[in-house]
């Protein structure tokens, strides 16, 4: 059996948001007024579901006689589901109006509801599994649904950017351990992105180049960091990767997001990313244990739906805040309080040791 | 006794990179393509030392007849000492020149040495002390030792930032439990006070007003999440906390640095920052074990050495990543991905629980 596309918003939004003890509002949006970004508040999160065990676990099937019956899915088996996260950040809620109002009439503050969307996606029913497992034909079925999501998603009139990410593991603070991902609809264009499009506007102003493209090329031609190369895929350590494990996996063909990929392109991606995960799954190896499952971050950086879509390419950043086994890079100070970033190690190395462990 | 002041830059500096495994020509900073933000590379530092035990603490006073033999500190006891990290990640190499390379020739790369100053200050000698405990007298030695240390470091032609911060407590990623705070002279303004220069520019351009003095205007007006109130000094949780604790203190007078305090200035900033400090450490109480010492990072912000100095304002922000006993805020796919921030609490409530505790 498979599962695509996420429950209409009209019947679930009011459930969710009641259910987790969310206002009547939803969460709100409020900009910090010292850096300019907006930050959700959801403190309906805090109540969340964190680390049950496999008895309640919530994303397994839940058709009737299974072991948990106040799942979130409905069914026997699945194969890939998508689905409206129980604990949103971001939630449009019908007749609520999208617009910046100023808390006490005082111009420095700015407040607007926390408009868009936030859905998981199971990667398996299996919760004892993981993306880097889920073979060839799981791989494209999921790589689908992201796509289709996107598309979907960015049709919202409230959604100005799509991301599909993935949390693994509990150093990342995984509240779930089954399988999963999720998928975010902003209702604004990320900070990070926002600088990227910066970065690359003033890119070809300067030059008349594309800065993502360019990069791509500079790594091709250099090769020092590329870590792996198909028809239609390159991976490599990013110049500046500031994290001590970090990859790019990026298009040879500049795309804006997910669905500009062609079928070629999707079939390619399932092969790579089930080799870059598998190597990276081997990366660190505990003297005792053996080879570590890698808690990473896996982000899907797309274009935004309407702005700067001419500037933005797609790519993946897997990363990860394992430093060596049982030791890990902590945002500290530096990081935290300036942004001000320290890597521990070189770029170079990391990807060193991926080539000889994806080899 | 009281040592205040690093050793000569001359006598340390080859040491400290040779001590740490790093190249002759000293940590090196990258400029990361996709925004522009300068990333150090301090590969000595993945060996730094690493929570020793007691009897080899290397922030105990080491004077012949110590327990320890090997630390930093020759001496039998120390007020407060400041010297030069061993693991610097910035470091002024005499003879290197700063300036900005291509490797590879490719534009998209830049690379530059990672020129300037990395300090620790020990806050007592006792390593079983923490800031919150030094007691008044103490407190305004620190004061001083942060002051004059931003004065002298600011003196230095290469450096553009001078940081002074502490972080507190394993769930941060302190390496050494002995209290201890650092100070990073940066050569170039860290991404996030340039960020908060441009909406205080901005901010000037279009309304001719303030904006950190407007924003602490606000805060006093409204008092929703004014939690300490003294004669110079000011504590608020801002508006926009993205932390699920987060504290700001900032001076009534618009100031750009510690050294441009008055001396009545500091010593209420000494009075206020311990009754803060003790709250902190009373907001979470563990069920079974009482009060829990609250892991922080103290963060100041202070005006860059030459840029934007009227547009800054000091302050001091306190945060951590504790949302509850055992239970950790993690920057997970959305704030380390793309930079969006959810909060799990309101500053409302953060502020209502802070007001407590420190009543």
């Amino acid at each position: 059996m498979s599962l695509i596309g996420a429950p209409a918003a009209d019947d679930d939004a009011g459930d969710a948001g009641g259910d987790a003890g969310a206002t009547a509002l939803g969460p709100t949006l409020r900009r910090d007024p010292l850096n300019g970004e907006w930050v959700a508040m959801a403190a309906h999160r805090m109540n969340r579901t964190f680390l049950p065990p496999a008895d309640a676990n919530p994303l397994a099937p839940a058709a009737p006689g299974a072991a948990y019956q106040d799942g979130e899915i409905p069914a026997e088996d699945y194969d890939v589901v998508v689905f409206e996260n129980r604990f949103p950040s971001l939630l449009t809620v019908p007749g609520v109006i999208d617009e910046v109002t100023h808390p006490n009439g005082q111009a420095v503050w700015a407040t607007r509801p926390g408009v868009g969307r936030c859905e998981v996606i199971c990667f398996s029913a299996d919760p004892t599994t993981s993306l880097a497992k889920v073979g060839p034909r799981r791989m494209q079925t999921i790589i689908e649904a992201w796509a289709d999501r996107t598309a979907a998603l960015s049709q919202l009139p409230e959604v100005e950017q799509v991301y599909c990410f993935e949390n693994r593991g509990k150093e990342i603070g995984v509240t779930l351990h089954h399988p999963h991902g999720q998928i975010y609809a902003f209702p604004y264009v990320t900070p990070y992105t926002r600088r990227m499009l910066d970065q690359a506007a003033e890119y070809r102003d300067r030059t008349g180049g594309h800065l993502l493209t360019d990069v791509l090329t500079a790594e091709l031609e250099v090769r020092t960091r590329v870590v792996l190369e198909t028809e239609h895929w390159v991976g490599y350590v990013p110049f500046a990767a500031r994290w001590p494990v970090e990859v790019h996996l990026a298009p040879r063909r500049t795309v804006p997001d997910l669905p500009a990929l062609s079928d070629a392109e999707r079939t390619g991606l399932g092969t790579a990313l089930l080799d870059l995960l598998a190597g990276l799954d081997r990366f660190h190896v505990d003297p005792e244990t053996g080879p570590i499952a890698l808690p990473y971050i896996a982000a899907w950086h797309q274009a935004p739906v309407r702005d700067g879509r001419d500037l933005a390419r797609l790519h993946l950043q897997v990363f990860s805040v394992l430093r060596a086994p049982r030791k890990l890079k902590y945002l500290a100070g530096s990081e935290s309080g300036m942004g001000a970033w320290v890597s521990d190690t070189l770029p170079e190395r990391i990807a060193a040791r991926l080539r000889e462990v994806m080899a």
